[in-house]
């Protein structure tokens, strides 16, 4: 059995910093107790793994206190609630993904400068919710162009994508706000991670007999990898960890392709491949 | 016969300034010729008004000297060619419709700023190769979001159109270029009173009998509007002045309506409505 991995797979730039930040943190602790404000990635078992080491995990500001080294996660938070959290925390480190920090600063300029902000994205995602605490919730967030209302008249209109959004939205966006306004700022503020890891993937999955996807059931982008491999290759299999790996499926089968979501540890995917060399002998 | 005037007919802003202006240079006129760089507009019966009150259409700088009053007509002029008109002529008048200006002007922005520049338009309209000055010749020319050629990687992009472009066209290439770049700056400078003349002439060609469509059949506008009326209403006549009128036309006809481009001149527009009144008895 051949076991290939997709060119792109697994951590994006962005998830690798957050928990190299967290284990540095981790590393300097002292009598302070360390948590997220959320989980840091969308993948249980490194969740698991950093709480192991002594990662809090909490959900609202009232659970920390002065105590507290506060890390926030890779996407963002409202500013109201870094400065809260700066107020009450011993300390706070702030993991947010560059590129996301970048779409804030823009977001920032664009209300300074009298924008009328548009957000391509989803509206209750914490990232877009975030951004909007930069716009003082002045910013229209939208999914798509279809969901663009009548517009009041501004002279200038910017427009900021969450930066997991699909170029094609933030395409059709800018089509429809490019003539109802004199002016039309867009900032494409789209991270390609997300997409290149797609191709990569449906390359693989079309030369492959089966499609292993790796990566958290409660991972967004790790899920959508899934589903657009299925429909190239119906033996596609979406799981966690190498446990939940069946003999079965490889059956008549030469070769296997691999691939991992954004938040998804190296460590997953080496021991995946570990098991299926162990098992054909390769 | 009921007679019908389109609600947006005959000369623009732009159109009618330009007349004013060579109108008072010629009641200011002392020993100076007054000429204009190319036609005024594109009226011949206007033009013609113009020369018999004195004023010269030169097409080449070479042709005027030291004693010349130069008007530049309305759709604008290259950086370059204002310049040696200006060492050459006695005096310069700029004429410019400042809807043009501003295009011109933000062109000059978008360059010092180091985008990378397209200009949506025909790139042998004068108003095009004029904008092409103020961005020193590296504007790219597109008609259409077809035509735009593999990108070089440029951070920064700014789209500016031709003032009488469609919108559907500015969106389209607003759209193909918006997720190729990090940021997009359109301005939208295309004047709306062209598409406001069509909306106008397309609502009342729908409910008359007989359509007349007045102007220059050099102008491109004028005849735009022709073909969409013809579109509409099959008794659709595309006339420079009353004396093309045909009675034959009218039989049967109880509605005609009136519509005349951005470079029509209202007495052309009087004289036509006079001249059915006339033979209609109304």
């Amino acid at each position: 059995m051949k076991v290939l991995l997709a060119e792109k797979a697994g951590f994006c730039y962005g998830v690798r910093r957050s928990i190299d930040i967290a284990f540095k943190a981790l590393n300097n602790k002292d009598s302070s107790n360390v948590c997220s404000l959320g989980p840091l990635i969308h993948n249980p078992q490194m969740v698991e793994k950093l709480k192991e080491q002594g990662l809090e995990v909490v959900e609202e500001l009232e659970k920390i206190d002065h105590n507290t080294v506060l890390i926030i996660r890779s996407h963002g938070v409202h500013p109201e609630t870094l400065k809260r959290a700066q107020k009450i925390a011993r300390k706070v480190i702030d993991a947010t993904c560059p590129f996301v920090k970048k779409a804030q600063h823009l977001t920032q300029f664009l209300y300074d400068e009298d924008y009328l902000i548009y957000i391509v994205g989803e509206a209750e995602h914490p990232e877009v919710l975030a951004l909007q605490g930069f716009a003082c919730e002045q910013a229209k967030v939208v999914a798509s162009a279809s969901e663009i209302k009548a517009i009041n008249k501004k002279s200038k209109i910017g427009i900021i994508a969450q930066t997991t959004q699909n170029p094609k939205n933030l395409a059709e966006v800018s089509k429809a706000l490019s003539t109802v306004t004199k002016e039309l700022r867009v900032f494409n503020t789209i991270c390609n991670a997300t997409l290149l890891r797609q191709k990569s993937a449906l390359k693989l999955a079309s030369t492959v007999d089966i499609m292993i996807v790796l990566g958290g059931k409660n991972s967004a982008n790790t899920s959508r990898l899934a589903v657009l491999c299925k429909q190239i290759k119906e033996t596609t299999h979406h799981i966690e960890t190498a446990d939940e790996l069946k003999k079965s499926w490889f059956k008549g089968g030469e070769i296997v392709g691999i691939t991992a979501g954004a938040s998804t540890p190296d460590w997953i995917i080496e021991e995946t491949v570990l098991r299926l060399k162990k098992w054909f002998n390769n």
